[in-house]
């Protein structure tokens, strides 16, 4: 694994010569996304993988989908030879899977620093933070409604992120700008506060025109022709339904070659059977449609398919996270997606707690496993996800990207050349001897365990000194220092100024709204 | 999966009736190990595996291990075909594996209520709680040394923990008590406190006889004769070096056809080399001596295939806990003990926080769901490690145990049947329904998710009204609650008596010791 690592000299007016020397040279480094040497888990057997591929012909047959408000979509179905009734639509057996066959198995998404470009697909995993919490956390001022400046903090801590590779979207909503003009707002953080990738708007798909627009401004209008420069989120309507929306907003990103994710987003027993194999069969019937009818848009468009899959407890109705059956989802979408040929996305930082506590810890830690072991290759929510994801935690955020290193390291497998089988070390040191200055472990001691730059491994009594700090605590610090010390990637300020001019005319060509 | 359910109902003096009447029915059930229904991971290559079991016969061969005044082993060892030079013991390549080979792959631990009894080894995994720490730390007292009664609270919670199936052994140090008799205490508490199997004594070989002899009280001699009633815990003195304590313990257990888990004890960089094939390649000429000196010993006696490996923070020398290369030698060693036909033990809810907070839940759940996915039989540690294993923690050993939930429904694997399918279901909704009240969820789901019983799943709103408690809070509840109704499990009054006697004409033949 390569590491392309930048090193920022900070250099900002205001305070003494002492204050700035003492907060120079903070290392931004960003992590090559992961290229796994290790195998998938697999959870179901290849006659299970055919039954629920079988079932899921036999939905989008039988009982098909509804594309709701969408003529043309209608249209296009029919012109492919499903069969209408309605707004509902019946997809002969074996059509979608063929109809899928144009999309490819892996594609790059461009970042307008090529050092972060990402490979989406193929063994890889590439880590993009929260999406969507309309709330934010930190210790100081608890849970409230996020502002603009709230995701401008985190779009700053994702690109100080080391294992996070992708600034993603929505990393919280801008409660306070107006429902129609907040996507300009988070698009221009994104693409100016970082040089990582980044999502596009999918509330409307006027917006996501917008989105384009202003990629064709940042990378230049023949390069976004060329390239696929986003990567955007569009949920289906669990269960198979396909609302106007959503499929307005692919339809936009697909007609320009923009990669979207066509993600089911299910609470098991409320929006799919509350079984595993029922869950993914119709995870499979809702991907194949609308993999499909991106491909009826453009054959060739980059897609991904998606699997927003939880558990819900019946008790209370609440979805909860880091659970086995939710696991068992995540490991078979992964097999069934292989099996189509296409990138998947599923797992993240999920948990249901409303602390960066214990529970939220379990909950994660059980979600990004599977994730990797699943093979995900993009895994959107990987940091920052709080409280079933209503709430962004900034504490949160840096311990969840934190672990992502964890993610990394067992990624790269087991080292077997013969530093990696240590021999030497083993007849140097021998019986009763130990190992801490022979000559293998002062040649690889730096590399070879991975370190959390977070969690406390000092002595009890040093560390109970300090203040006895729990991993909150050690987080808000990190939070702090990370902003302090945050310093904008380079751009050209001509683009930056076209980029600002563009969210200023659009801003004023329309009222306000907030619904 | 079966579980054997008890439900005893609590009645005790003092109180009123009301008061007595609110308590009654406590639920005390344990579900029956696990017996796995998925496959294993597997991190290395058969090519991988076929080098390191090449460079351990070499380490075994040319280096050899030593075995530490202990002049009997060697004449065994000797007697066996291995080279002898002062205490040290060259075995020639291949002898080691044969002797290995009379071992059995899988045994029966009886219990003394025969519905607890557990067969550890083949697919299955079977749990058991934290083991030697000094302090023991709550929320209410902070961290302190370990007394008896912390000790008799610990072995009572995992009486009731429904998701353990093992009672243990030192769940901790009980400091209040002499050295040379606190292994007498020890014993009781398990075999009158709780009804599941649980460990002998390995710190003097002459403890580990009494170990045997409070057995033979608690099962009757010919039934100590005939089967195996304890799992004991014999660590290898990494590099290398078997001690005569540990091999005196181990002699004795064997000689009585009781099993031991023999098990190198590493810090990765300090008891082993710095990699991980070197470590894994120096855990396994390490079993194999010790599985083989215990076929000497006795053939046929049962062990298990240990492996206790961590990494080390190289900044501060302390052991890392939940890391990428401790789950790489987990997963690594799992294959190994499969090709050698061995039981294995491994994993536990390792962590290095000094609380039980988000650091120490990361850690420990990517190290419980490692242990599961690796193929572990025998999970030493399961719940209520903290700080590296100086501390138990009554909060965590809550926490620890309810996640153990998790691993119990993981490995039932996906259900394929028809109502798995869940096609009925799926048509029975359609396009734009929900699930939550067709019949198929309204038959399926109490059984259909797993559900903490520790974990906030409540709405905010509420959860705030109720104090905003994080996870330590809750489990402080729940650890109160559990004290407050455990009722001791039915043992026969003369056996109970018969058991004091022997503990207390020990303690009164020799004179304190703490050393």
């Amino acid at each position: 694994m390569t590491e392309a690592a930048t090193t920022v000299r900070r250099a900002r007016g205001g305070g003494g010569a002492a204050r700035r020397a003492e907060r120079t040279a903070v290392s931004v480094e960003t992590a090559k996304y992961i290229e796994r040497n290790i195998p998938n888990y697999e959870v179901l057997t290849e006659e299970a993988l055919d039954v629920i591929e079988r079932n899921a012909e036999t939905i989008l047959a039988e009982i098909g989908v509804n594309f709701v408000d969408n003529p043309a979509a209608l249209d296009r179905w029919r012109a492919a030879g499903a069969e209408i009734e309605g707004e509902r639509v019946r997809i002969p057996r074996g059509l979608a899977r063929k109809l899928c066959s144009t999309a490819p198995s892996q594609y790059t998404q461009h970042a307008r620093n090529p050092e972060r470009n990402v490979v989406i697909g193929g063994k890889n995993l590439v880590l993009a933070p929260v999406y969507g919490p309309p709330f934010v956390r930190d210790a100081e001022g608890g849970r409230r409604y996020a502002t603009m400046a709230d995701f401008e903090k985190f779009v700053k801590l994702g690109y100080m992120s080391k294992w996070l590779h992708h600034s993603g979207g929505t990393v919280c909503e801008p409660t306070d700008i107006p429902v129609n003009k907040r996507h300009l707002d988070m698009l221009l953080a994104h693409m100016v506060l970082s040089d990582k990738p980044f999502m596009g708007s999918v509330t409307e798909p006027s917006r996501a025109k917008d989105s384009v627009e202003m990629c064709e401004i940042l990378f230049g209008k023949d390069f976004v022709r060329d390239n696929t420069v986003l990567t955007s989120l569009i949920n289906i309507n669990s269960p198979m339904t396909f609302d106007s929306i959503m499929m307005g907003a692919l339809e936009i990103f697909a007609e320009h070659n923009q990669a979207s994710i066509i993600s089911p987003f299910i609470v098991g027993g409320a929006m799919a059977p509350v079984s595993v194999a029922g869950t993914l069969t119709q995870v499979m019937a809702e991907v194949l449609a609308g993999v499909a009818y991106s491909q009826l848009v453009r054959p060739g468009a980059p897609v991904i398919f998606g699997a927003f899959v939880t558990s819900i407890d019946m008790n209370s109705g609440a979805p909860t996270f880091g659970t086995p059956e939710a696991a068992h989802i995540t490991y078979g979408a992964g097999q069934l997606a292989r099996r189509l040929g296409l990138p998947y996305r599923s797992a993240g930082s999920f948990c249901g707690s409303k602390l960066p506590d214990a529970q939220a810890a379990y909950e994660t830690s059980n979600s990004l496993q599977m994730g990797l072991l699943s093979g995900v290759n993009f895994m959107l929510h990987a940091c920052g996800w709080l409280e079933g994801g209503l709430v962004a935690s900034f504490e949160k955020f840096v311990m969840d990207a934190d672990q992502l290193g964890t993610l990394h390291h067992f990624a790269r497998g087991v080292d077997m050349s013969e530093t990696g089988q240590a021999m030497d070390a083993i007849a140097e040191v021998g019986p009763g001897g130990h190992f801490l200055g022979c000559a293998h472990t002062q040649a690889n001691f730096k590399s070879a365990f991975w370190r959390s730059d977070l969690f406390d491994y000092k002595p009890f009594e040093t560390w109970d000194e300090e203040g006895a700090r729990d991993t909150q605590a050690l987080a808000s610090i990190r939070v702090k220092k990370m902003v302090d010390t945050y310093v904008q990637p380079p751009l050209d300020p001509e683009i930056e100024a076209r980029l600002r001019a563009y969210v200023a005319d659009k801003k004023a060509s329309m009222p306000d709204s907030f619904m």
